[in-house]
C-alpha cells in the first residue's frame, strides 16, 4: 500500500543537459560534453525496451518514448516545480502578462528565421490540408503573434516546450523536446532601459535558484559587426564569420582562425585583427578604451553599439548587478535575428558538477534584442522593437536534482496534510464521512483505498510519503465523540473533537 | 503607453466550444452545435489574412495559426489561469502527484487504442527515424508511463494539450489543439472507493468554479454490456451498439434505433427492448429495480455491474453527493479501452447560455474505469486497474469568459503592486534604484521605458493596469529623504520614509 514507487532510484539521477536556447551551430555543442555520454546511458536504463503482444498476432513493439525526449517522473516535477516557481515570480514581479501559443506553426511561419538550424525543425506530415511544424523555439511564435494582432507593446512571459530534431548521429543525450522560459518586451522605448531590465531579471533568477556563482557575458551585435568591418571582413561574411566567433567558448582560438581562413575563405590578417579583439572582456573601462580605439570608434555601427553599451553599464550599476556583467567582444550568439545587444549566463562553478567538467561552461540563460523580426511577419513590414531572454531550464533542473541527490533532502511529491485511518475494521463509512469534510474544507486529505486496512500499514504510508498528521476513527473514539490526531514525527497523540478538528489540523498545518 | 493592446475587444468573446473527451463519434458532435457557426466565424476575425512581402521575392504568406488552433492573449491566460487554480487545488486535496509525458509518442504506442477516431490522430513527417504522433489524449500516455517503469500504484494528474485531427468538413470551429485536465488511481484496491473519489472531485471542480448547476451521469459498460446480451445484440456488436447508444444525448431514439437496425443489422426487437432499458435513470432505487429484473438479474456481468454500482451510491452518499449523481442507461462513452463504471458531467443551466442552446448539452468532465490498457503495454500483459477523470476546460474556459464580459469585471493580466513614477524630469537613475530595490525585497513594480515620462501618462498606465498604488520620486521627495506613496483609487498621497517604504507597501498589498 504505498503509492510512491514511480521510478527506480536511479532513474531520479538522469541528469538532462539540454541547455538548447539559440545553438548557433548544433554539430558542435555536444561533442566536448562527457556527460552526454552518461545521459544517454541513463536514459537506455529508464526506458526498457520490450515486446508487446497484441491480441491479433505478435506483433513486435519497443515501449519508449520516442528518442531524445523523456517523461518527468512525480519527483523530477516536484523539482521543476521549484524552478519553475522561482522563475514565473520573477516574471510576474517584473509585471509580465503571459501568452500562449500552439505548439505548431505553419511551415512558412518558421521559414528563414533559423539560418542552418532550420533543418532541425520537426514538420508534420501532411495528411491534407495546411503544411504545420512544431515550434523551434518561443521567439518567433511571439513575433507572429504580435504582427497577427498588430500588438506595438507588451511584457509577456511564456514557459513552453519547443522542439529540435538534433541530429541523431550527435545527439548524445540532448533533448529534442524541452522547456523554454521565455521574457520578453516588446515596444518603442528609450534606450537600453528594457535591456538592462532582462538582465536584471537574469541576475534575479540565476540569485534565487541558488545553483552557484555565476557571470553574464554582454556583447553587442552593432559593436560585432563593426569589429567585422574594421578587421577587413566582407559584409556577405559577417553572420558566418560571427557564426565561427561563436565557437570561441568551446574551442580554441587556432581552431576558431582556421575555420576562418580555411573554411571561410578570410585573409588571415583579417583573422588575425579579430583574433586580438575577440580576446577583449572588462566592463566600463574597456568600452572607453573601446570608443577612444582608433579603427573601431571610426565605425558608426561600433560607435553606436558602444554608446549603448555604456548607457546599459550604468544602468546595471544602478541596479547593483554590474560586478556579475562582463562585457565580452567574444560573445556572438548564433541566431540571425539579433540586432542589438546579446547576452547569455553561464555558470562559473556549478555545484556538484562532474571532476572532468571544465570552469564555467555551463550556459543556462541567453538572449538580446531583435528589432527586426516582427516586421518579416508585418505586411507593411513595420517594426516591433524587442528585446527578451530565455532562461535554459533543462540544465537547471539536472543541477538542481543533483543538489536533492547530494543533500539527501527528502523530496514530498504530494501536499497532502492529513491522512484518514481507520484503528480497527468495519470503519470505512467513517473515514469516508470524515475525509469528504475534511476535502470540503479545504484540507489536502488521503485515505487508504481498503474496506479494512491495518493501522501500520496507514502509519507507514505516511512515513513513506511525508504525511504529518494521521486522523484516526476508532470504536471508542466514535463513542466520545473525537478523533485522534497523531503527529508523524513526535508519535505524539491527542483527542481532539470532531467539531475542532478541522480548525486544529489547519493550526498545525499553516505554514506552506 | 499602455501595455494592454493584447487583441481588440471582440476577441475576448471567441467561444472555444470544443469538449473533446471521448468522443464516441467525431461526426456527430458538432452538427447539432449552433454555436460552432459563431465560434469559426469569430476565429476568422481573430486571424485577419495578410500578405507579408519578403525581401527575396513577394511570396503569399497567410499570417494565421494553424487551422484548428488558437493563441491566448494575456485576458484569456489571466482566465485560464484561475480554472487551473480550482482544479489543481482540487486534484492536490486529494494526494495527486503529477507526471508529464513528451507531446508525441511512438505511432505504435498509440496505434489500437481509439478504435474508428484514430484517424484524427497528427503524424510527424518521416524525417529518418523513428514514426511519431502528437498524443490524442492522456490517457494512453499514462498507461504507456505505467507499463513502461513497472508502476502498480499511482494517483496523479496531468495537465496538459493533447491533438485531435478533426474532419476539417465537420470541424467548425471545433479546436484541434485542447487541453486535458486529467486525475487518474492506479492500483490494485477495494472495489468502488477510488471510483467514488473522482466522482467526488468532479463535483468539488464543478462546485468550485461556480458555472451553474450540473449532474453526473453515471453508468457501468458491465451493465451496458450485460444489457446489450439480454436484448438479444450479438456479442460481436456490443461496441458498435455502443457506440450507437451513445448519440442518445445528441439524437432522437427514432435515429438511434434507425442506425441499430439500418447500419448495424441489429433485429428490430432488440432494438425495441434496448429501447425500453436506456430510458431508465434514477438512484438508488433503480439499481434495486434493475437487481431484481427478471432478464438482467440472470446476467453475470449486468449483475456484478449493478453491485457495485449500489455500493458506488452508498459511498456517493456518505460523501454527500448522491443529489448530484444520475444513475442512466444510456450513457455509454466513446472510448474502446473503458471495462466499469463510466461517467460524464453535464451542464444543466449554463450561465449566460445562448438562447438557442437547449438545457443540458454541456459536457465538462468524463471518465471511467480502464483495467485493460496498461496491460496491452505490458510484455507480459499484467494488469493494473486504473480510474481516471478528464475535465474538460475549453469549454469551461469559454463559460469564464462569458462570465467575465457579462459581469463587466476587470480582469487583471498582471500582479504589480506599485508603479516607480517621476513627478519631474532627469529622474530616471533615481527610479532605477528604488524599483531595484523594490525587485529586490519581492515587491512587483513597474516603470515606464521612458528616460522622462509625463506624470499624467505614468498615472494613466496605473488606470488603466489595475496597478493599486504609485511611489513617487521627485526632487523634494529627494531632499526630504521620503517617497510619495499614492493611492490610485482613492488619490490619496502620502509621504512614506524611504526606510519604511517596502514595508508600507506591503502592508498595503498584504492580500493577495
Amino acid at each position: 500500500m504505498n503509492w510512491l514507487r514511480p521510478l527506480a532510484a536511479g532513474a531520479y539521477r538522469v541528469p538532462f543537459w539540454a541547455q538548447h536556447r539559440a545553438p548557433s551551430c548544433p554539430l558542435r555543442a555536444f561533442a566536448a560534453h562527457p556527460e552526454n555520454q552518461v545521459a544517454e546511458g541513463v536514459v537506455k536504463v529508464q526506458q526498457p525496451k520490450a515486446q508487446l503482444g497484441t491480441d491479433e498476432g505478435k506483433k513486435n513493439f519497443i515501449l519508449k518514448t520516442p528518442k531524445g525526449t523523456r517523461d518527468y517522473s512525480p519527483k523530477q516535477t516536484a523539482i521543476r516545480e521549484k524552478v519553475f516557481n522561482t522563475i514565473i515570480s520573477c516574471f510576474k514581479r517584473h509585471g509580465a502578462e503571459v501568452i500562449d501559443t500552439p505548439v505548431f506553426e505553419l511551415k512558412e511561419t518558421l521559414m528563414g528565421k533559423y539560418g542552418e538550424d532550420s533543418k532541425l525543425i520537426y514538420d508534420l506530415k501532411d495528411q491534407g490540408g495546411e503544411l504545420l511544424s512544431l515550434r523551434y523555439d518561443l521567439t518567433v511564435p511571439f513575433a507572429r503573434y504580435l504582427a497577427m494582432n498588430k500588438i506595438t507593446n507588451i511584457k509577456r512571459y511564456h514557459i513552453a516546450k519547443v522542439y529540435r530534431r538534433d541530429n541523431p548521429a550527435m545527439t548524445r543525450g540532448r533533448y529534442r523536446e524541452f522547456y523554454q522560459c521565455d521574457f520578453d518586451i516588446a515596444g518603442q522605448f528609450d534606450p537600453m532601459i528594457p535591456d538592462a531590465e532582462c538582465l536584471k531579471i537574469v541576475h534575479e533568477i540565476l540569485s534565487g535558484l541558488q545553483i552557484g556563482d555565476f557571470l553574464i557575458k554582454v556583447n553587442d551585435r552593432r559593436i560585432l559587426d563593426g569589429m567585422f568591418a574594421v578587421c577587413g571582413v566582407p559584409d556577405s561574411k559577417f553572420r558566418t564569420i560571427c557564426s565561427t566567433v561563436d565557437k570561441l567558448d568551446k574551442a580554441t582560438w587556432e581552431d576558431v582562425k582556421n575555420e576562418m581562413v580555411g573554411e571561410k575563405g578570410l585573409l588571415p590578417e583579417a583573422a588575425d585583427r579579430i583574433g586580438e579583439y575577440v580576446q577583449l572582456h572588462g566592463g566600463l573601462g574597456l568600452i572607453e578604451q573601446l570608443l577612444q580605439d582608433p579603427k573601431l570608434s571610426q565605425n558608426k555601427l561600433a560607435r553606436e553599439g558602444l554608446g549603448d553599451m555604456k548607457l546599459l553599464f550604468e544602468y546595471l550599476t544602478l541596479f547593483g548587478i554590474a560586478d556579475k556583467i562582463s562585457f565580452d567582444l567574444s560573445l556572438a550568439r548564433g541566431l540571425d535575428y539579433y540586432t542589438g545587444v546579446i547576452y547569455e549566463a553561464i555558470l562559473l562553478q556549478p555545484q556538484n558538477a562532474h571532476k572532468e567538467e571544465p570552469v564555467g561552461v555551463g550556459s543556462v540563460a541567453g538572449g538580446g534584442r531583435y528589432d527586426g523580426l516582427v516586421g518579416m511577419f508585418d505586411p507593411k513590414g513595420r517594426k516591433v522593437p524587442c528585446v527578451g531572454v530565455s532562461i535554459g531550464i533543462e540544465r537547471i533542473f539536472s543541477i538542481m536534482e543533483q543538489k536533492v541527490e547530494a543533500s539527501e533532502e527528502k523530496i514530498r511529491t504530494t501536499e497532502t496534510q492529513v491522512l484518514v485511518a481507520a484503528a480497527q475494521k468495519k470503519l470505512l463509512e467513517e473515514r469516508l464521512k470524515l475525509i469528504s469534510e475534511l476535502w470540503d474544507s479545504g484540507i489536502k486529505a488521503e485515505m487508504l483505498y481498503k474496506k479494512n486496512p491495518k493501522l501500520l500499514n496507514q502509519l507507514q504510508y505516511c512515513e513513506d510519503n511525508g504525511i504529518p498528521l494521521v486522523a484516526i476513527v476508532g470504536e471508542q473514539e466514535l463513542k466520545d465523540e473525537v478523533v485522534k490526531l497523531r503527529v508523524v514525527a513526535t508519535r505524539e497523540e491527542v483527542d481532539v473533537r470532531r467539531e475542532n478538528l478541522i480548525e486544529e489540523i489547519k493550526r498545525r498545518t499553516c505554514h506552506p
